[in-house]
C-alpha cells in the first residue's frame, strides 16, 4: 500500500514551503502583506452577487456536462468583441480554468507525450502534466530579455517525435509578458510546420496595459484546428471561488474527446454558472475601473521596485504579476527569512520564490514573483518593508 | 495531431447512445419518462437555498484547497451520528464525489495498477480508471443472486501483484444492494490479508430501506489506514448541481498525496460549500420525508415491475436504483426502440441499458437500470407504458 509515483512526483506549489512560516508569523501577531497570491481584493460585480441572491429554483440540479447553453451563448458574444468567433458548441464550460487544462491534457497527451512550455511558467501546468503522465520540455526566457518569446530554433531544438503541443500563457503568469503579433506568428509557424496543438491560456486578456494589441491564438490564420483556448472568469470579475472556466476549440474530434471527461464528472458547478452568466452583463464601467486600478498598481509597484537598490523588475505588459530580481543569495531563503526572522514595525511581506516557476534546479534563484492584487496603500507599505528587509538580510549580495 | 489513447478508450455513458433518440422523440412532442437518470425531483432543503440567497460577501474568493474548516467541522458531527469518527483534517472537500474518486485514483493507482470492483458497477469508475491508466478487474455479481458479495475466493482469483485496491459502492449504484456485516467483514479480511486499499463509495447511506444496519468501511476494525471513503451531498439533499463531495481517510500519507492534486486545482466551489454547510443543519423531518418518499417509490416500483409478465427485479435495499431483467432479445435495442418507435398515448420511457454497467461484452444484455427518482404518479404511468412496450416489442423473448 503506497501512493502512486505520480503523486510522489507532483510538485508542491511555490509557496507551499512558506505557508507554515506565514502561519507562525500571524500567530505571533505579525501583519503579513501577501504579495504571493493571485486572490484579488477587487469586489465581485454586484450583478453577479445579485444573480445568486435572487435565484428562483427549488432544486439545485445537475447542469449539462458542457454547461448551460445560455452561458455558452453569452460567451460567444463576449469573445466576438475580441475578434474570436466561436459557436456555442465550440465552448465547453469547465470547473475553473484548471479543469480546462487537465481535460485538454487528458484528451491529448498520453504517457510520455511532450508539451513545450516557456520557462518560467505557472507551476500548476507541471502538476497537470504529471497527473496525465506527460512530460514538460521548456524553452527558456529570461528576465534580462524581459521574458520575450525565444526563437523558432529554440523551440525546434525541443521538438521530438513525442511532442504534441506548445502551451503558452498570454498575457503571462508569472512574468506579465504579452506576446507580440510577430511572436504569435512565429508560434503559428512552428505549430503548423510540426502539426502541433497550441494550448493558449488567455485568462488575463482584460489586463493589458500597453498600447499593444491583444493577439489571441484564435487570431492566427491556418491553425484554427490546432488551437485550444483555456479561459476563466475568476480573474476578470474577481470571482475566483465560483470555479467557472472554459475550454474552446474548433477541433470537433478534440471536443468529443474532452466531452468524455466532462461526462465522467457529470457537470460543472450550477451556482457558479449563474454568477458567471450574470457577470458577463457587467457594465463596462466595472471592467474599466478594475483595469485602471490594476494599471495604477502596476505602475506604482514596478516604479517602487526599481527604486530599491539592487532590485530589478521588467515592466509587465499584462496580467497582475511581475518577476523581480533581488540582490540576495537565494530568494527562497530570503522569502522564508522575511516570514520567520524579519519584522518592520510588526509587519512583513510574503512573496513567491521564483525557483518554483522554473523547471531546472538553480533557475530563478534570485527572483520572486510579486502579485499586485493589493490596494496601492498596501503596496506602498509592502515596498517599504521589502526595502528594509533587503537592507537587513544577512545573505544580501 | 490526434487524441490520446486514453480518450479513445474512455467509455460513453450507458445512456449516451440513447440521447439523440430521446431528443428526437421530444422534438416530435412525445413525453418521455426519465427512468434513466439519478437527478431527483425532490426539493433542495430551504435552508440551503436560503444560505445562498442570503450570502453576505463582496468578493467570491478562493476557498482553501481542502475546503472550509467550518464545513469540515460540521461534517465531523454528521459522520459521528453514523459511528464514523473523523477529525476535520481527515476530511478533504472535493468538487462532487466524482473528484474524490479521480483524486484517490491519481494518488494511489499508477499506470497498470489494478483495482477490483464488483460487476455491475457505476460506469464512471471505469472512466476515472482509464483517466489515470489503471485497470479495473471485476468480480461478478448477478441478478439471480440479488447481487450479493462474491466469495473471498472469487476476489482472490482477481488479485495480482498489481492489485492496489478494492472499490465498493454501498448501498450500491446500480443494483441497490446493501452489504451485510458479514460481507463487510469478508472485505476487511481480504483487504487486510493482501494489504490493499478499500475505496468505499457511501453516498447513498441515507437511503437504506431494510431493518439491516448500515455498515461503513470505517466501522471495520484493523483496516483504519486502508479505508478511503467517497461521499457527496448531492443525493442526500437533492443538490446535485452544487458539486460538493469529500474524500475521507485516516491515512496521513495518502491525504498528503491527495492534497497535491487539490492544490493544483486551487479550490472546490465556494458557493456549493455555503449551501452544503447550511443543509447539514437541515431538520430531521426533511430527511425523514425524503426517506419515506423513496421508500414508497421503491415499494411501488418494484411491486409494479414484478407484476409485469416476464420482468424480474430484486428488491433494492438502498440507493434509488434497481437492475431489472426484461424479456427482450437485447435491452439496449429495446431501450432505443422505446424512444424511436414506440409511443403509448403519446408517451414513452427512457431507461439505462444494463450492458453499460458491466465490463464483459454480452453481460447485462437483458437488464436495464431504473432510477426511482420520479414521483409515484409518474412511476405508475411509466410502468403502464413499459408493460405496453414489452407487449408490442418485436424482439420480445
Amino acid at each position: 500500500m503506497e501512493i502512486s509515483q505520480r503523486a510522489q512526483l507532483m510538485p508542491s506549489s511555490p509557496i507551499r514551503k512558506l505557508a507554515p512560516y506565514a502561519d507562525e508569523a500571524k500567530r505571533n501577531g505579525v501583519h503579513v502583506y501577501h504579495l504571493n497570491i493571485g486572490q484579488p481584493d477587487i469586489k465581485t460585480p454586484q450583478c453577479g452577487l445579485d444573480a445568486v441572491k435572487g435565484i428562483d429554483r427549488s432544486i439545485l440540479e445537475y447542469s449539462p456536462s458542457d454547461g448551460y447553453l445560455s452561458l455558452r451563448t453569452k460567451m460567444v458574444r463576449y469573445y466576438a468583441q475580441y475578434g474570436i468567433y466561436l459557436s456555442p458548441e465550440e465552448i465547453i464550460i469547465t470547473t475553473g480554468g484548471s479543469e480546462a487544462v487537465l481535460f485538454a491534457f487528458l484528451a491529448c497527451l498520453g504517457p510520455g507525450d511532450e508539451v513545450i512550455v516557456t520557462d518560467p511558467f505557472y507551476a500548476n501546468y507541471m502538476a497537470f502534466a504529471i497527473s496525465v503522465g506527460a512530460v514538460i520540455r521548456s524553452v527558456k526566457t529570461s528576465i534580462e530579455d524581459g521574458f520575450r518569446l525565444p526563437s523558432m530554433e529554440a523551440f525546434e531544438e525541443q521538438i521530438t517525435p513525442r511532442t504534441k503541443a506548445i502551451l503558452i500563457c498570454n498575457p503571462n503568469n508569472p512574468t506579465g509578458y504579452l506576446y507580440t503579433r510577430k511572436e504569435m506568428q512565429r508560434l503559428r509557424d512552428i505549430v503548423k510546420k510540426h502539426n502541433l496543438l497550441l494550448f493558449s491560456d488567455e485568462v488575463y486578456r482584460e489586463f493589458i496595459y500597453t498600447g499593444m494589441p491583444y493577439i489571441s491564438a484564435f487570431h492566427m490564420e491556418g491553425i484554427e484546428q490546432n488551437v485550444v483556448l483555456f479561459d476563466s472568469v475568476s480573474k476578470r470579475y474577481s470571482e475566483c471561488g465560483i470555479r467557472i472556466g472554459c475550454l474552446c476549440t474548433k477541433n470537433r474530434q478534440l471536443r468529443e474527446a474532452v466531452m468524455k471527461f466532462c461526462q465522467a464528472r457529470l457537470s460543472p458547478p450550477l451556482l457558479g454558472q449563474i454568477v458567471a452568466e450574470a457577470t458577463l452583463d457587467v457594465q463596462k464601467e466595472y471592467l474599466r475601473g478594475v483595469y485602471e486600478e490594476y494599471l495604477e498598481r502596476r505602475n506604482f509597484l514596478i516604479d517602487g521596485l526599481n527604486k530599491i537598490p539592487g532590485v530589478y523588475s521588467p515592466i509587465p505588459m499584462g496580467a497582475f504579476y511581475t518577476m523581480a530580481k533581488l540582490p540576495v543569495d537565494d530568494a527562497e531563503k530570503f522569502c522564508i527569512w522575511c516570514l520567520s526572522d524579519f519584522r518592520y514595525e510588526g509587519e512583513t511581506v510574503m512573496m513567491a520564490p521564483g525557483a518554483g516557476f522554473y523547471t531546472e534546479p538553480g533557475e530563478g534563484k534570485h527572483e520572486v514573483r510579486i502579485a499586485y492584487v493589493l490596494c496601492k496603500e498596501d503596496l506602498a507599505r509592502a515596498l517599504v518593508i521589502l526595502q528594509k528587509a533587503l537592507e537587513a538580510y544577512p545573505g544580501r549580495l
